[in-house]
């Protein structure tokens, strides 16, 4: 087979896609241009406007790329015990942040910062990484934990994804002498620790 | 005594300031404009512009005193216990987000979103509120729910910080039926719950 096989226009905006998301790992959002992806996919513009339109909706399906590969990377394994999916998941979160920090902490920036696109993308993902947990788990599985499955306790379980993303970006930048495998035991106990606290609804 | 007493630039500027503090309670940074607070304050642009500097300038001031102002209202209580204390300044850490809303999340979002200097005002009060916690409690009070005050607990503590903010704002949003007291029994102990899985440095 030659590997010069003609692709389809979907086929080509997807390895496109997964060329921006990898170029994006060292890069932020405002250096992620398509002039740098034309160059390193030594194509057009031109060509690369037409299968994205905007620099903005360019930037969006990079960054719905990104998000994708992440909620791949930390899909729970399969484990009969609920604390080693856990630890496996925030394991590869941990992994995931640390290959694409840079990328990561742009996107969070522009999440936050007002960008109300990213915004939404950011926290349509963050809702689907903790509600994961929730799917993955059975009632009798989180119960051995104390926890019922309630909307306040839905709630602290997102605000526990902000905690851990606001840890492990801190003991990226000084680990405080921390290494990886307590920090993952201090994440994966400090879940169980918040949920426990839940108020009745 | 006279209320058109000449005032000093300083007091004058506190004045200001302390006005500027509450026009802001229901306005965004951008809303924040040297143009509304004169008209507020009922004096000429230039004249503000004398006391504050460029707009930038102005937006700092006006959010150092806003943070002070939350600083100084959830200072510990006189109280021998220290989970009422907790319980006391997060109370009015809730009120105070309550009261200045569309501020506070405005400065966030100014503070997340890439504007360095909001940023450190941002993390620089964060810290002190939390540091603050460690300094008015003894030895003996933390080592009662098995804390000690280590590098570790402060990295996880401050983090705690970036939860205790998220679960306020979603309620805000949306109370899914839990109440203020419930809300804020579920904070102070999320507190323990966290720090309780510290590594050791």
């Amino acid at each position: 087979m030659s590997t010069r096989t003609r692709l389809t226009p979907d086929a080509r905006r997807e390895q496109l896609l997964d060329l921006g998301a990898r170029l994006m790992a060292t890069r932020t959002l405002e250096e992620m241009s398509i002039d740098v992806l034309a160059e390193e996919a030594g194509i057009s513009r031109g060509l690369l406007y037409h299968y994205f339109g905007t620099k903005q909706d360019f930037h969006e399906a990079v960054v719905r790329r990104v998000v994708e590969r992440l909620h791949a990377a930390t899909a729970p394994v399969d484990d009969p015990d609920v604390v080693v999916r856990l630890t496996v998941s925030l394991q590869h979160f941990l992994a995931h942040v640390r290959e694409n920090e840079t990328l990561y902490r742009s996107f969070r920036r522009a999440a936050y910062g007002g960008n109300e696109r990213m915004r939404a993308i950011y926290e349509e993902a963050r809702a689907a990484l903790i509600d994961r947990i929730f799917d993955s788990a059975s009632a009798e599985e989180l119960g051995a934990f104390g926890i019922v499955d309630t909307a306040p306790v839905r709630m602290l379980a997102r605000s526990w994804g902000a905690y851990v993303e606001d840890v492990v970006l801190s003991w990226l930048e000084d680990d405080r002498g921390v290494e990886e495998e307590d920090l993952l035991g201090s994440l994966v106990a400090s879940l169980a620790g918040v949920l426990a606290t839940a108020p009745r609804a």
